[in-house]
């Protein structure tokens, strides 16, 4: 297949892999680049020494396209964006801020830009921005999420009418049945966090990979909505902001039992209890650890094989 | 197409139309059966002897096959199954409640049993009760939902594994992408509630139906969680709900605000701003008042040339 995905960034398959906090460093993207997608370090909980060492070693372990996803809430953009320059980085995708905000820069150094989304809205705002693909993320993706809570069955159709951009779908996505299904939806590619998550070549913890391949249904859940709202597995961390949010506790009591690195403390280090663990709603149906060239490979043959079923089928 | 859903209930597309309160009556019941599709009576906003009223009309305004839908929460179940035992109604959706309450007594009687469900673990009780079909809901449903939140992406491809059940897929849907992608994660057919009340036939008051085309995405929103989580459309009652449920406001407090009969004040009456307006996050994907047959032939004019589109795509 070619299409707007696959050309824009010079790939085999459409499928994107998120770049995700302590769990996208160089052993996940290279794994995935080689695999014919397209990986993405997650800069996110990276200090810029940490990610000009990950992207040297990427550069060794694969020669195919790679790029890194920064949250422009980052605290210090300026030093992360001159080694993404100076390291030559071909892709970025951007989340969590205003996308007029480096796009022009990054594009005049000749670097492919796409931005992440939750709304239509939004989507426009990168069209006009010159972002060159967007990202639609829908309410069951693990990790910062929405304000409006729209899934990716309704937010699919929405960005694609409201901008001709080349469009990711992302959330929930993790086989390549609901591939087929995002494209269906109007997406041209898709990017898939959960899964890759859960991966052979995730820096994550074996804790955390083992936990979400033991999830129910209903065992992550959207909180912090008062700060900002992220989608995480309930734990004892958990149970104590649910209890806050149900008496009505405001911000900054929030972020008061939010503290600091929880994300880096359940992920990466392995504390089931009182970390934060963000992964997305489909972890559950998820039972497996293995490579990120299994996970790809499956879902092409999956895909491919549910799209030839569609030719028999009509109304 | 031939499969387990237009075999099960006798109907030529897979295309269920939900039984909701105040919109679902005979007009729109037999519009969408006599186009080939399933209508459903919402009996959760009916007394009995409306109800059996509406089971008149609508069998003489059309010889398809068609349906009730009864929140088990009814309260005077017993008077409600009498009627449809008595007018030799065929086909019953249950929901919101225990499917094995009713389950055994209404398929002696020779009645095609379906029940509602938003996870896989209700999937396999109705599989234990010996239900005909399931109906699996997402979370962008309108109106009354689950409290996993699960959305129907996430949520359709775990109920299909769960069980065999003839499986109906809901939230989100209303087109005839939408239908083929929820045929892709596992669905034999799919239940459309939002666009068909918005529909010319749905009891539905004007002003309802013309806000509901007015929306943008996150103008609905599930709240009311301590009591019954429920999507409804934002407005003044809304607000008061949200204010309250911010500041941690218990289940008794919630339920004095929300008093009695808003939805009828609102999707019936047409008050806009007191009114509980239930209704899907999709209604914002939607834009014209049709009838119910332009509904179903545009769904399946639109499944069939996104079937033909997919069949010649590989990855």
């Amino acid at each position: 297949m070619e299409n707007k995905i696959t050309t824009l960034f010079k790939i085999k398959y459409p499928v994107i892999q998120g770049g995700m906090v302590w769990c996208s460093g160089w052993r996940l993207v290279s794994a995935v680049s080689n695999a014919g997608g397209l990986g993405l370090l997650g800069a996110g909980s990276m200090y810029p020494d940490v990610l000009r060492e990950h992207i040297q070693k990427t550069k060794r372990a694969t020669d195919k396209p790679f790029g890194v996803n920064i949250p422009l809430l980052y605290p210090d953009m300026d030093e992360l964006i001159k080694i993404i320059v100076d390291e030559d980085v071909k892709i970025v995708f951007t989340s969590a801020g205003n996308p007029k905000t480096w796009t022009k820069f990054l594009k005049d150094k000749g670097i492919v830009v796409a931005h992440v989304v939750s709304s239509s809205k939004f989507a426009r705002k990168c069209e006009d921005a010159g972002v060159d693909a967007v990202v639609a993320e829908g309410f069951e993706a693990g990790g910062h999420n929405g304000r409006e809570e729209t899934t990716t069955f309704t937010l699919i159709p929405q960005v694609r009418q409201a901008t001709s951009l080349p469009l990711i779908a992302a959330g929930g996505i993790a086989t390549g049945k609901s591939t087929l299904a995002a494209m269906i939806l109007g997406a041209d590619g898709v990017q898939i966090g959960t899964r890759f998550a859960i991966s052979a070549e995730s820096s994550a913890s074996d804790e955390f990979k083992n936990l979400c391949c033991s999830l129910n249904e209903g065992d992550t859940m959207l909180c912090l909505k008062k700060i900002s709202p992220t989608r995480m597995i309930k734990n004892n961390f958990y149970s104590r902001i649910e209890e806050a949010e149900a008496r009505g506790a405001n911000a900054d009591e929030l972020k008061e039992i939010l503290g600091r690195a929880r994300a880096k403390k359940g992920i990466f280090e392995g504390d089931m209890n009182e970390g934060e663990l963000e992964i997305g709603q489909i972890a559950s149906h998820l039972k497996k650890i293995i490579s990120a060239r299994e996970i790809i490979d499956d879902i092409v043959s999956e895909f491919n094989q549910a799209a030839g079923n569609m030719a028999a089928i009509r109304l």
